[in-house]
């Protein structure tokens, strides 16, 4: 059935849309947890549920290497696997590979890209094809193109040289997919901090095609990768605007990657509809926690004995049971607990940033949102 | 108000009983989860709600280092701590202290005992009456006396010696308690495998009384101390018998530290009414998973494909929603979701069991689950 999208309002550049898929409906902006190893680091799919997340994401990389994709699809595919039914994105696998790249363990060549297991070195080969027939068995809801994101900064013969071979591979994907009813197939725009380059690359994107140029064998939603590696946010943001401009309207466009809510309220003003990133679970782990006046440590011993929510003005179920002294107290003596609660937290907060985004879209508001939110976090 | 106990079934020397106390009833045979450090490792207060535990054991000895019971009391108690409402027992810290000795690190004398903290080497003290102070301070709702607990085996000498500084410091607990509506203070019997010690131990403990021979300042309860300390099951089933032969009738029983299915089916056999362990959790967090069929290492290979609960005939929330597979892959890759999910499970397995137990006394069938049990576990 492809995947439908109805824009809801828009308010400025900002958008927010209702994506329709086999599965159910997204409301956007939405903000994607990572569950790398089919699960949110110290979190579970009861978990997902409760913090209303619509959809995850999960790394065809590591879920390749383990437990292997034939055993996932074995055990009844990443759904049934993770005991969970909203949807499921799975990146490609490329960029996890080419973040190990210390020119060794990676070897790209025209057809793919080789590399070692960073579990037991092994040998692994991911390709356009075998990244879509491998997110096919995973049986997720939403899958990416293999593409080839290149550090930043890196000189243009670099960039240009990502941007022509993803193309290809872009290409090669479409033409590689098999299933149509129940998985979406998202292309990635790639093109570095150059403006140019990502407009160009953007619309040749959109006018790829598989086989049947006039059928079902194109892009259901874009990426924008190779962005929030790095790059400042004064050359982040025009880059997202030169992708976006020449993105369909009638498709969902995702900063990958991306996460942190002064990127996301800039991105979103230009436009952009998903978000997934690593950094409210990861700063969660370590105690980082992310509240409407900001980022607190909750490792300093100054918290010991405070007797408040983490963000008082956090409906979450960790801001509504615990003391930021109690958690304090978890983390400080290594309770598994208290990095779950601040992973649950930090999530929680992140889901509420891009919600009150779509209702000041709604709403006719978003710049004096985006205004409160770069006060604090720009 | 103190403690009502109804017996509600007696079958054979089994016995399912309430207990009513200022916070609410708990039904046994009881099983308590141990929350050392004021949560369950890798679980939380919503999931013992989830769970269903009527009782939470918290560790006095952790408390009182960090984050200290004034702390503690400063964020609200125990209760407001966790964030849970149920009950909590908290144990006098003895048990801790004496597993520390290695001769250095631990200094007995009649009054009390001088340790050192694990955690920074600081130097503590523990009394009959600063043990209930502090057990007082965090808001307890059943508090156990300080005791002297021996390794097994000890000479008579040692264990004789313990019976009495146990007695003594129960007088002593008792006379220094002073909160009487909100909390309960349990005697301890000592006596290691010695059946006559033991019913000596538990005579005299049972007539201790504070300053009001006629009053309230009698124990609430009982602790069998002293067992599941590496003894036989031969040993430790007769020094169970011994003791609960002498306790009272309307008052509970607990066998501290005891919580595998067959020695917790062989001591409510011998009227025992409460328990706690840390071996379903402890056990979970290593992959050791409880079922109908005996213990099971979810690390070992065969499991990587199992698409079947982890017992098929457990109702509890974690064999309703995954795979054998996917909690074994989860462990096997270290996500800490694994080693919780596993706790989640075992503690659901061990609370059912007990409820099996009340329901076999309730239904005069007692012996036929203890056969049972015992035929797997035994």
């Amino acid at each position: 059935m492809g995947l439908e999208l109805r824009v809801d309002a828009v308010d400025g550049g900002a958008r927010a849309t209702t994506i329709t898929t086999h599965r159910g409906t997204i409301a956007t902006p939405c903000f994607m947890p990572v569950g790398t190893r089919g699960t949110i680091r110290a979190a579970d799919s009861v978990d997902l549920d409760r913090l209303g997340a619509p959809v995850v994401l999960a790394n065809t990389y590591h879920l390749m290497l383990k437990p292997g994709a034939e055993v996932v699809a074995g055990l009844g595919g990443l759904h049934r696997f993770m005991g969970w039914d909203g949807h499921i994105l799975t990146d490609s696998g490329g960029y996890q590979v080419f973040s190990l790249d210390d020119g060794a363990k990676v070897a790209l060549d025209d057809d793919g890209v080789t590399f070692r297991s960073t579990y037991d070195g092994s040998t692994h080969r991911l390709t356009p094809e075998s990244a879509v027939a491998i997110q096919e068995a995973l049986g997720a809801d939403i899958q990416m193109q293999l593409d080839i994101c290149p550090a930043l900064p890196s000189p243009p013969d670099v960039l240009r040289e990502a941007v022509e071979s993803t193309l290809v591979w872009g290409g090669r994907a479409l033409g590689a997919r098999r299933r149509f009813d129940d998985q979406l197939l998202f292309g990635i725009v790639q093109g570095g901090v150059d403006t140019e380059l990502r407009a160009e690359a953007a619309e040749r994107t959109v006018a790829l095609c598989g086989e049947d140029p006039a059928g079902q064998e194109r892009f259901d939603g874009f990426g924008v990768g190779g962005l929030s590696v790095g790059e400042s946010r004064a050359e982040m943001v025009p880059a997202i605007e030169a992708t976006t401009a020449h993105l369909p309207l009638d498709r969902p466009r995702y900063v990958m990657g991306l996460g942190d809510p002064a990127g996301m309220v800039e991105a979103v003003a230009h436009g952009v509809d998903l978000f997934d990133c690593v950094l409210p679970t990861r700063h969660g782990r370590h105690g980082t926690i992310l509240t409407s006046a900001g980022r607190i440590n909750l490792k300093n011993a100054q918290w010991a004995t405070a007797d408040e929510p983490l963000d008082p003005t956090c409906p979450c179920e960790v801001c509504a049971r615990w003391s930021k002294g109690y958690l304090r107290h978890l983390i400080a003596v290594n309770e598994p607990t208290g990095p779950r609660l601040a992973t649950l937290h930090n999530l929680a907060w992140t889901l509420r940033l891009v919600d009150d985004m779509r209702q000041a879209i709604v709403e006719g508001r978003f710049e004096a949102l985006r205004r409160d939110v770069l006060a604090v976090w720009g």
